[in-house]
């Protein structure tokens, strides 16, 4: 098995995608997904150009991965400064990574013309950079920006680059197709003829490939690149980013891993491939395109009838893979089948006694199929799956009951400056309570009044902090009367839980989320006080 | 140039896509587009699996095609009826198309599991059906279902059932890349394999080539057919269809022509590739991909600041080929990171003696900046960027001014389902108007409660559909007192725009972005309506 180390861009290249931004907590999240996932690199930014780059960086030196190795991307030093005086270079080392990733040119035209350097200074400037850095005690990939450009324009100077890279000490010479107008066998010749210049001599460096899809080719372009030798591959790993996106990393994953037998993440992680997808799309807040290959919800979908009794009897005569090998489900069309060994899996921990074929699995992945039909999307929100698991099974009661709630916003703003109120009348073991609070908007005021309401029963409440609240419009062709969903992350400083809301009102669904985020927290802290009794 | 020829499936495989459905008008408005364009061929559907497709051939037989053939689309005959028999078949004839498509098998598992067919019988279907139909005045397509499967599991039979269509008289004989699971090489090789066998010989056949995206290789896959001697690429405009789509043939026909040297539709067809597109999204009644390859809103969009620079200086920098090559527009997206030039660009729109040194375009740049800095993103808001510029450089005045608005919701709901209230209070013109809206959720009864109030004195307010309303929470941290950002896309009908609003309240950015959307349909009713006085 040919082992292939996959980069992941999600947060540097990636996030260049319209669009897409990302807060220092939804970066760290993304790091562990992928961490998770088990790609080699996870480049995480630019802490030159950018504060909160580094202000990331900085806290992400407290996590501690198992599988992958952050790295911090910059470019070669300024061609009139010394790495030295380079400030960006200086950032770069800041953040304290291993590995550190350098872009340099290597087309001539970019040289001259954009760079307004001399083809040596620009040599020069490869070399030096590189080798500073592996001074200070990096690993440096070198991406060798618009290399098959400056490859069909001028094949010498553009190897010449790379070259200096190597005498430098770089570990790795990423190819570079910056404008993604590359065909596939021009990819695979030039490779090719890298892979044997630098990547067979003895202590050979490896050769990466980093494609973008302008042409609808980024895939199979780094397909065809390892077929050549590569042995590295740079992409995002939904394959968002600038203009028409960047190679996505689930598909060549898949295609390498099943297809082609490389060995790029542990075979494990493989078969959550969809499922982390799903968290990475719930982060940035982004739809999973429902035709992504392998990972899409119509990736595996079949039509009725015949057909499916077909692929029921033989899966192999209508699917190019198992679904279940990278985490995704076979859907016959009219039924959003949910994932079953997921609900086993769940399940189990409250009654090891439940089989596949028990009841209440059919009734939960019923009730599953309905809730995903209106909107709801368990995979981003773990908490909230619980308390229905808990609900089905007869593991659950509620901790209060609402009579009503009455929210109100309006402008101009208090004299206050808050702008909204909620009023909420609860039943609490047999208590009436009404109370009121106000907040910066509906949601939050809501959330004032609720905990204020709920603190002088069950005081824990008081720990929970809403850690992220997002809002997703699942129909946008109803415009302002659109379905939303509603995801709330919440903490109690020692763990953290997602839980969410469907509803074409903003408040309701927010409200569902709360509510169930407050009572996985007081189920968690009886578990863990009555962990004896329970 | 090797001329190809692109055959269109839209209207038959492409409506197997999830969601897809078209009216007989609709059928009919698609073939005018596809004609406009040039392909060669457009299979319109199946007239022996569906009456709908039956009422269309007889439509379309009124219809005078420029550049295309309409091909009509059925199976070999059944294994124990004679063709004449074959009640398909004779549908497929009354269509009354000089062009059919047949497909029949290609992989001997699915002759013997599948169709319960004896490996010759299934041979003398495809020999006998292609046979009849040429016997008929029909020129033959013969579509090898699953061929890369069949060839890699049983090349000798595989080539055996070409063989038999070749026998029977086909004109061309189309591999079909059933499951979508080939990899780039094993196509090229196949292609190349049956290209030397039949398409060699003196009056050797054309070879076709027809690909599924489920490894993300649809377009390479095709792309390399073509390389290894195929002169006929099936697929679908837009590339939706079953599963993860067919070959989009928007990519495919611009990469052969830009890039590969081929002649697929005439040059200035290819300038209309972009408007073309977009025509059979909005008769499809779906969204073009904004990262789709040459005709998406975003393949020619650039965000980076550096790129901007360079890309105003000379495109050919990080651009692979020229937008209108292909009837697209180059972007520049509004950003933290995108400079004076872009401002320019919008600015002279309105007037032309304002340079890049005008104090005015500092005071945007600035504007901007702090816009930017507080989570307004213009990239997707063009008419709020349009409205910030008018106000800039005093080309603005308020149709309305707001006294207030209160807004309310409750749970339970009101007896009729709504659940929300809004009240407003507008100077309009000397006017003050009191009025009120009930909706689903409290920014639905905005909406409709800023209508009510100012439909009476700008009746063309009516005319604005929402057609997408977006919420991004800006920064979890702060949970439900996050700072969101609204978007919301508005359609008179005849055109579309895009606005923005930005507050720690979600009621409050809507209205921000209601009223940019209000105004901007009355700006522009304005400036077309007095066009010669303004």
């Amino acid at each position: 098995m040919k082992k292939i180390d996959i980069f992941d861009s999600t947060l540097r290249d990636g996030s260049q995608g319209e669009g897409i931004s990302y807060s220092v907590q939804d970066k760290l999240n993304i790091v562990r997904a992928l961490d998770e996932l088990g790609v080699s690199f996870i480049e995480a930014g630019n802490p030159g150009s950018n504060p909160k780059d580094m202000e990331f960086f900085q806290e992400a030196k407290k996590l501690t991965l198992a599988n992958s190795k952050l790295v911090a991307f910059g470019s070669t030093r300024r061609k009139d400064l010394s790495c030295r005086e380079d400030a960006n270079l200086q950032s770069l080392l800041s953040a304290g990574t291993e590995w550190v990733c350098i872009f340099g040119k290597a087309w001539d035209f970019q040289v001259t013309d954009i760079l307004h350097a001399t083809l040596d200074e620009n040599v020069e400037m490869i070399r030096d950079t590189v080798s500073y850095l592996v001074g200070e005690g990096r690993k440096v990939v070198f991406d060798a920006e618009h290399f098959f450009t400056g490859y069909a324009a001028n094949a010498e100077y553009a190897l010449r680059c790379l070259g200096a890279a190597v005498d430098g000490g770089a570990e790795c010479l990423c190819l570079c197709e910056t404008k993604g107008g590359a065909m596939p066998m021009e990819c695979y010749n030039a490779t090719k003829t890298v892979v044997e210049k630098f990547g067979k001599n003895p202590g050979g460096i490896s050769v990466g490939i980093h494609t973008h899809n302008d042409s609808g080719l980024a895939v199979a372009n780094s397909l065809l690149a390892v077929e050549a030798g590569a042995t590295h591959v740079q992409g995002v790993l939904l394959g968002f980013g600038e203009r028409t996106g960047n190679a996505n990393l689930s598909t060549i994953i898949a295609d390498l891993q099943l297809k082609l037998g490389c060995s790029c993440i542990p075979e494990d992680s493989l078969r959550n491939l969809t499922p982390i997808c799903k968290r990475v799309a719930e982060i940035t807040n982004i739809a999973l395109n429902p035709g992504m290959p392998y990972v899409g919800s119509s990736a595996f979908a079949h039509k009725a009838g015949m057909h499916i009794d077909a692929v029921i009897k033989n899966p192999f005569a209508y699917e190019h893979v198992e679904p279940d090998r990278v985490g995704n489900e076979r859907v016959f069309l009219m039924s959003e089948v949910a994932g079953r060994s997921m609900i086993i899996e769940k399940v189990q921990k409250f009654d090891k006694s439940i089989t596949k074929s028990s009841p209440v699995v059919q009734e939960i992945v019923t009730r599953v199929k309905e809730l995903e039909h209106d909107g709801y999307q368990f995979e981003g929100a773990d908490a909230s799956f619980e308390i229905l698991v808990r609900k089905s099974i007869g593991k659950y009661q509620p901790f209060f009951n609402l009579h009503y709630y009455k929210t109100s916003g309006e402008f101009p703003r208090f004299a206050d400056g808050q702008c909204a109120f909620c009023q909420v009348k609860l039943d609490v073991d047999g208590n009436v309570v009404v109370t009121a609070g106000e907040g910066d908007g509906p949601v939050n005021a809501m959330d004032v009044a609720l905990r204020k309401a709920l603190e002088e029963f069950y005081p824990n409440v008081g720990q929970i902090h809403l850690t992220d609240y997002k809002v997703r419009v699942l129909d946008g062709k109803s415009a302002t009367a659109s379905k939303v969903r509603v995801l709330i992350e919440s903490s109690d400083g020692s763990s953290t839980w997602t839980t969410m809301g469907v509803s074409s009102d903003v408040m309701e669904a927010s409200y569902i989320a709360l509510v169930d985020s407050f009572e996985y927290k007081l189920i968690k802290d009886l578990e863990r006080k009555f962990s004896k009794i329970l």
